[in-house]
């Protein structure tokens, strides 16, 4: 983040970076059916920890840990080569443990998505082994967008008596159109997994606008026997001024041994936003994914900082297996940033979950609000 | 601490500090009837890692993680917002993991407790989600004292799939006598707890000095059906030149369902000490607790350092349960501070415990040697 | 490391150097008889992040986490006092959680060992406790080479609620000859360990070359009933040029109770190694360990980084125990020094292991390819 300084060696060579993010959450649910959905928590999104540099121009690295959630799980922790093709084009390779390079929502930072947890297509529609993997990664950068081709086996903290799962991924983004004011962007990814021993049970579950309520999920039963997961999805958005719009969509098929169909997910968002304040969204054009605003006037500076306005539709379907399920949610939000690294954010969902699983079977419906503190290193 | 520099961002308005502590435990027992508390252990009192900071001269926000005893806890985790009201009084607020604003020796930190352990008051006259909890504080600063307020729901690794149990809490501190070279301290304080699901059922247990002989406690069966607890308690203290007092004492009550009354803890504690190398007791008048003293001659600046010696009597009870039980500790201390953050301290503690439960029934009584070698950053 | 700048405090008598290190790593084997064994794994070998320092010029600290392995683990965290006897003779004394000074390959760090894997040496003859312990060490350094004695409980994370074990601990290393350009190197350490609890039951297990290969191991079932190990071992070696060789061999006994004969293992390794690019080994005469090379030419200064071929042939036995086991390997290798502080690292291992464990039974052979990228800061 712009927020801490970047530390040289002696001879310039090394450079070191700290980096941080708390985010600091409280929500309640009302209005469902069930009262164990009726609650109020607290919770930490995110309690990070790292740092990031590079050794010469060329070799950059970083590690970070993830402290919020009764554990430590390490996110990012990489060695990297980056270097120029030409005056326009450049490229990366790096190894370690990498964040997917996967849907819009999916792709963007835990600290700068626009709404308080991600859509149900970045959460769905993604390998068994979630949003980070071990293995090697490409990317290549060029005017009109950049194309990203990975290849992982399981997380950093899985068991080590059996071979890895395998995903392959790949995403593509380009800008069409783009103005000093103005961007089109166009994606598409898709992924395939091999499963592998214990990963071969799955248990389709996401959360529709707060993961802070361990009640409120779509979810089905454990499938046994999975082999492998294939999924896709596509982006279209933009932005005109203080005004942005993104819609996303995409498809897995979870392919079950004993000739059983494949367990299918399917999951659409659309979003939109406006800076009342007039900034610019945060899209960053060389990875095709939002980082943190610039605020014009940052209330450290007696300014009344940059205010947010957004909204969401969402839906997100289990197919094909003894226990489907299905939820939606329309989200009202609001941002408020301080300064580009500080923020405040309020959402209120109205949220529909219909589940096949005795606890929860039919269709419930009901309100969250939630709000959270946050600041970026 | 004062150890570490402070890192401030090219542009001045962002500040970063890191913070740490290593407090390296060895301790002895012997003399009890029960062969399995007269043991020997090392352990980890704390090996802490965090940084503080700032955003402009308003926004603050802290990050600490223990590491200590087997696993990853975060202690403090928050963002807070402070100002001035008038040239005399200024007031912060803060949202995140809190640490209690409760007792004199619960305010206290664990790298500047004047005894190895804290007392039986701050450990047992305490809400059952412990020192912590996600919430908000808002603190008030006037010349003669402070008032904290704090709503908290859980500690930030809870569960949640219920609703977090809920924690009121305030303290008003007030110094009614203050010279340059002494200072009388007055303070009460007090709790309300809704306790929620598994917190319902508890388990009540405090150590009468060491907490790395996991067979010497204070403890009673477990309690299922607890509603609530409420606390309070009372402080009186003081300094005049280099000699400290201080007594602290307070109840709590259990609620029970079923009709059964309340489960009742009563503790207090007197304690002393003597800086005989002549500094001032580190007493911050600001937050009413004692913080790290300025030593006249570090070691490392070829002097003798800081000794102090302390001496405490504390006692403790759990009445009204199926397995009441007792304890009393007389405890004889020295710590010789090498500089303002470095400190060796040294413990004997003549200690009684009396128990229903059947390992431990009656009353054994045994002594217990500790060190301790500490830095704080 | 090298690479991070050191912070002073604004007094010059405070100093704080972030440490860190990531190796990562990818391997698989083939050619065993047994499919779980043929496998292909990614795994962090270390994430390590953590701090060291000094307060003036006699007082040193550290402290360090290892994030790599499914948990978090400290390793190093100690406070010491450091002191020149004469103006060739030195000492320091640490107390805290301590890193053996035991073998050659044990005592050099995880991020500086010429093979992915340390020797079964360092690794089979060692107490129960593993690499560290709670406890307080004394080295004596002379110009000829240097004395270390340890006395350790437990590791820093163990059960507080019985005695720790007890591991007394020595290391002599000598430097005979030394010149401008070489060195010979002598060595003998032991140790004897009084085990408590639940330290009583062992499972001996070792691996030969890589530790992601969960299913490849040297291994017996568990034995309980054991009261003490006792080890001790032997290192010759030196360096002339840029090329090294290190022979270590050593025997650990472990008493078992009801007149049972004890258990014993054996191991022995040689390695050696050539710095192609014509570095000299990194040898530390001052502990009598490796430490990371002088690069003539790093890749970040546009030249070819240092290349190291080395080879290793090593060997393992269990004995006197209802299931023994065996093990050998030989190794080819190949280090990539980009900088002195990142490489790449190649190991080609074939192996052999002989099992009376019902699982894997009989001999065993096959070849294990494992890389390595890694940083250390």
């Amino acid at each position: 983040g712009a927020g801490l300084p970047v530390f040289h060696s002696a001879d310039g060579q090394f450079s070191f970076k700290p980096r941080g993010r708390i985010l600091s959450d409280v929500g309640t649910t009302f209005g469902s059916d069930h009262d164990a959905r009726n609650i109020t928590t607290t919770g930490m999104r995110s309690l990070r920890l790292g740092f990031e540099g590079g050794v010469g121009t060329h070799l950059f690295y970083q590690l970070e840990a993830e402290l919020g959630q009764s554990k430590v799980q390490i996110m990012a922790a990489s060695l990297g080569w980056r270097d120029n093709i030409s005056a326009k084009t450049s490229f990366d390779v790096q190894a370690g443990n990498l964040f997917n390079d996967r849907s819009f929502d999916g792709s963007t930072g835990s600290d700068s998505t626009p709404f308080m947890e991600r859509s149900v297509v970045a959460d769905a529609i993604a390998p068994e082994r979630g949003y980070f993997g071990m293995g090697a990664m490409g990317r290549l950068y060029f005017p009109a967008g950049h194309l990203a081709v990975t290849v992982t086996g399981d997380t950093v903290d899985a068991d080590h008596t059996q071979s890895d799962s395998r995903t392959a991924m790949a995403r593509l983004h380009l800008n069409p159109l783009r103005s000093d004011r103005g961007l089109l962007h166009v994606a598409a990814w898709g992924f395939d997994e091999a499963l592998n021993g214990a990963s071969r049970t799955i248990t389709p579950s996401t959360f529709v606008d707060t993961r802070f309520n361990g009640a409120l999920r779509v979810q089905s039963g454990a499938l046994t026997g999975a082999t492998g997961t294939t999924g896709y999805g596509f982006e279209l958005g933009g932005y005109q001024g203080p005004v942005w719009f993104m819609a996303e969509g995409g498809e897995r098929r979870a392919r079950l041994d004993g000739g059983r169909p494949d367990f299918r997910t399917r999951a659409y968002s659309i979003s939109a936003g406006w800076f009342v304040t007039g900034e610019l969204p945060p899209y960053n054009p060389r990875v095709g994914s939002f980082g943190r605003p610039h605020v014009h006037a940052p209330v450290f500076d007696g300014g009344p900082g940059a205010i947010e306005l957004t909204t969401r539709y969402e839906q997100v379907s289990f197919r094909n297996l003894p226990d489907p399920a299905d939820g939606w949610s329309e989200t009202l939000g609001a941002n408020w940033y301080l300064n580009s690294f500080t923020r405040i954010q309020l959402n209120a969902v109205y949220w529909s979950v219909t589940d096949a699983l005795p606890a929860y079977a039919g269709t419930d419906k009901g309100e969250t609000l939630a709000a959270r503190f946050g600041v970026t290193f």
